[in-house]
């Protein structure tokens, strides 16, 4: 079955509760003339590509991912042609500065972009995900020089960047890169080094991968400190921005992997035969700072891409569920009825939505607040913006991905015995969802972030701010006072109290034990995920008793999918908090060698 | 890295919560003269074939699964000489009557046998498993003539086994099977029909292979009361037991699955030749009764493989995270240290292993008391072993089956960007385990059985029955007194109560409000799960503390990971007994066309 951008839903989450005709009103927005005409059709012309070139793709692609042949990646059939259409329809560049070429969009614009794209074909979409981190990489570190090499043809899509981290001994640990980088009389360098896990690390999409390598040169210090940035290109760049010599970067292999077949994930070779030739990003030793500045950006899109296949799984099973006929009705009927009318199975699809819903509405309010942190011309504003984004990334992240495993999965099993069949596609989706809470950092790596640099950095501040506007909402949920308002109260309350329970414990125990704190750092992310993006169920809920009357069943159905959430759901919350304040110390009585 | 049978656990959950030394006591056992250096003897017997012969085709066979050429499937490299193994060591008879040639010996005993089989080599296991299932159908229901003509050789191994339930449009609702069965004058029947997901359908292990096929009569009555059983060789047998022609059943095609790809799953097409000769079994227009009864048995043993993938998955998880360097330990050290350290790390580790603990005690004590079901003296001692067999079955199928997901999920995570590789070996299991709750009746249906037959035919009193038994452990705990026996009963209690709630909203609502029951069956089952295989982590840890001086390191890490199983698991019951009382109402407001 076909992807059908839900375009709806998405205009909803951006103009109820994210704001959308806020955001355009900020002066680096009004170039654009931005207004709700022009964010339909640009979404509609998004829609139109997703749907019709890179959704019919996917399947095909999975089956025949391509090939290695020598170092050159052949990518999946029809690929070539779909990423010439990404490239003149311009989607490379919908946030990135107009000075680049770029169209200097609103995030929360371009993040609507980013879920259809990876909706209807991740393994594709993972491209130009990646061609974005790289160009912010070089926006926020870069010299001009640099950026006016190479960040018109990479805004355009003419050229894809990449990120080049892990090594085989240095993966969530990067202060054990070796790569080294040894600088020329001429102030460039030499690379010398491998890579893994390098995705669209060589392909045939576009004339030239700009490599963006971390590596140490040869006084660096050890650890994180001694990690410098440098951009290597596949072809060497002359002056006037034409292609010249091959670099010395050859991919060697390519993973075999269990899903997001088709983007092939390349081990790089840097320098075997004279060095690679590498341009310094930025400062020497400085490297991680610039990944972390644009970390943010990237591990937001994956995120994204987790709220896209949780909404692909879901449109599958439900059409599926619709379409597929097995067994009376409970209440009474002559014949097999369609299983969407069996209970379980709508509590399966209830789920598979409320997760996909909550997740996505927490996501484009993040991505609002992005746009608000740097366009807001009140720099108070800004402020709260930006931490209040870079709280949520860690949550947007490990939370959404998390949640597109299970719901990927509860698409398999609506479909039962057909599920476990590749040709029918839920299996696909399952498979490709599985990389998403690994990649960018696994989810302990985003829990990390948010007890270290999230909540204990601030002492607490920023989690307490959100704390306080959960209480407003509920404040309103008690004034609304209709039954479903209640009933949202009565669990977003405690969740809430759960969620402030657990950052007091964190702040009060970290310095005494910090191995117990951290050993339910997941729980927690998992935890204020689950009460923050039930937060803006309970935001929805209100709108929708709000707007009732000018679309009845829309309304009702996220009015009903709000108490779903809250009474499924968020009911897990205050469990959880147990688990993170009591879980610590039998985590630390365990042994290695209990084991 | 290879599998270890964890012997010591194994004789620890058969000895110390299931009993095995009364068991052996009963009158149907003694002449197997069953004591624990046989018991000892037979298990190393089983590990040694499961990690010498089994565990070394697992990755090999995914790889390369066979294929189908004309109508004969021909297995994976290995099979056939690894299946010649399974018989002559005589592994498919352990529980089958001494009168056909089987050993006779306890479920109990079977039951570690099969949980090792299926942790070496699922898709291998499978074919033993099945002809289980066809074996017990037939001792139940069948003529002694056909019992003599196939249990011999089947209990042998010299022919497999196989269920014939779905068609295309018969999965979970069997009313719907078409396949049709003619009588002949002499007594046989033609059977015309095609049947889907055959596992095992057809292949070159054994010299023959007896399909058990449910069929209608010209003359039955419509739905599930007009469906008889019938035996359906692939090759007819003489009344010398040797094989005669070649029946017409033929393999159409097989199916390209996410998992358990070395296990074929066969189209069978019966009678496109002029009918297949089929015999039937029991009385016409009983089939689907016999079918249950077998139904528990195969059921119990699918739970039983979501215990040995996620055994094998939490093996190869712990054995990675020990050899794999990465990062400083937070407590401070020089270099990176093994992962095992870190506490998220730990934090997944313990949950597999509480899970995978759990979940096989349970289901040990499952089978300890169909054992004593079938060989207790006294008639009350048996219904009550029965009844609560019975109650059990669900529960084991399907909350181990969920499980082993998760774990087998987290068993990738714990590899970090290696789990999504192939070869590494931790997706294969995650890929296996998803068939686990679909087939033999996925999860819901377990669910509808737990909540229909198991609850409320008898108005909840074996489940209040199991909740008293959960009393008297929560009295002992108290006894106990110890810190760890505090914080278990601490937990468990809630549990056990949140369980007592659930079973009393399915008694009284389920009149008014069939849909809302149903609508929670699922949870309902899980929070089962949670909470009686909690109860047998609660006994673990009194048994571990009283003999923690027998071997302190293995005791204490059992009352370490019981307290983690309360701490961390029990902990989500009571929001799960929120769901189920409060979720029915919503899920109902939701229409088809909401979706």
């Amino acid at each position: 079955m076909s992807y059908q951008a839900p375009l709806k839903e998405m205009a909803f989450v951006m103009n109820q509760l994210a704001g959308l005709s806020e955001i355009c009103k900020y002066p680096g927005f009004q170039a654009s003339e931005l207004d709700a005409q022009m964010t339909q059709a640009i979404l509609e012309e998004s829609a139109k590509f997703s749907q019709e070139v890179l959704d019919p793709l996917n399947w095909s692609a999975d089956c025949a991912p391509g090939s290695l042949q020598g170092d050159e990646v052949f990518t999946a059939k029809g690929f070539k042609e779909a990423y010439q259409l990404l490239v003149a329809g311009g989607w490379q560049g919908v946030v990135h500065p107009q000075e680049y070429g770029g169209q200097g969009l609103p995030k929360l614009l371009a993040t609507a972009c980013t879920e259809m794209m990876n909706s209807a074909n991740l393994s594709f979409a993972l491209c130009p995900l990646l061609t974005d981190g790289a160009i912010e990489a070089l926006l926020t570190a870069a010299s001009d020089e640099i950026k006016h090499s190479y960040l018109p043809n990479m805004i355009s899509g003419k050229w894809t960047g990449t990120m080049n981290l892990t090594e085989p001994q240095a993966g969530s640990d990067l202060s054990l890169v070796r790569t080294k980088a040894i600088a020329e009389p001429d102030g460039r360098y030499k690379i010398f080094g491998t890579k893994i896990y390098i995705t669209y690390g060589e392909h045939d999409l576009a004339e030239n991968i700009i490599h963006l390598v971390l590596a140490r040169t040869p006084d660096a210090p050890e650890g994180v400190k001694g990690i410098s940035l440098f951009v290597v290109p596949k072809f060497l760049v002359n002056p006037d921005a034409s292609l010249g010599e091959r670099n010395d970067v050859h991919c060697v292999s390519i993973e075999h992997k269990l899903g997001i077949k088709a983007s092939p994930t390349a081990v790089l070779q840097f320098g075997d035969h004279g060095g690679a030739t590498g341009y310094l990003v930025g400062q020497e030793n400085r490297g991680l700072e610039y990944m972390f500045i644009m970390m943010n950006a990237a591990r937001f899109n994956v995120g994204m891409q987790g709220v896209a296949i949780a909404e692909r799984a879901y449109q599958r099973a439900v059409q599926y569920a619709k379409e597929r006929l097995q067994s009376r009705d409970l209440s009474g009927s002559n014949g097999p009825v369609a299983i969407i009318h069996h209970p379980d199975v709508k509590r399966m699809l209830l789920t598979m939505r409320a997760y996909t819903q909550a997740t996505r509405s927490l996501a484009y309010v993040g991505a609002a607040a992005q746009d608000a942190s740097h366009q807001a011309v009140d720099p108070q504003e800004k402020i709260l913006a930006q931490t209040f984004f870079e709280f949520l990334v860690p949550i947007i992240k490990g939370f959404s991905t998390e949640v597109s495993v299970e719901v990927a999965s509860l698409g398999i099993q609506v479909h039962g015995g057909m599920g476990y069949i590749e040709e029918t596609g839920a299996a696909q989706h399952f498979r490709d969802a599985r990389i998403l809470p690994i990649y960018e950092g696994t989810t302990a790596i985003q829990a990390n972030d948010l007890v270290g640099r999230k909540t204990l950095r601030d002492g607490g501040a920023v989690a307490k701010r959100i704390a306080k506007q959960i209480e407003t909402t509920e404040t309103q949920l008690a004034t609304h006072a209709s039954d479903a308002a209640l009933m949202m109260l009565s669990h977003l309350k405690p969740a809430r109290l759960a969620f402030e329970e657990v950052v007091e414990y964190v702040l009060q125990n970290a310095k005494q034990d910090i191995k117990a704190v951290f050993g339910g750092s997941v729980t927690y992310l998992k935890l204020a995920g689950l009460t923050l993006s039930g937060w803006q169920m309970a935001r929805t809920l209100l709108i929708a008793e709000e707007l009732a009357n000018e679309d009845p069943e829309f309304y009702a159905a996220k009015v009903t999918t709000a108490i779903f959430f809250a009474q499924q759901l968020l009911t897990q919350v205050p469990g959880l908090a147990v688990a993170v304040t009591q879980g610590g110390k039998s985590l630390n009585a365990m042994t290695a060698d209990q084991f």
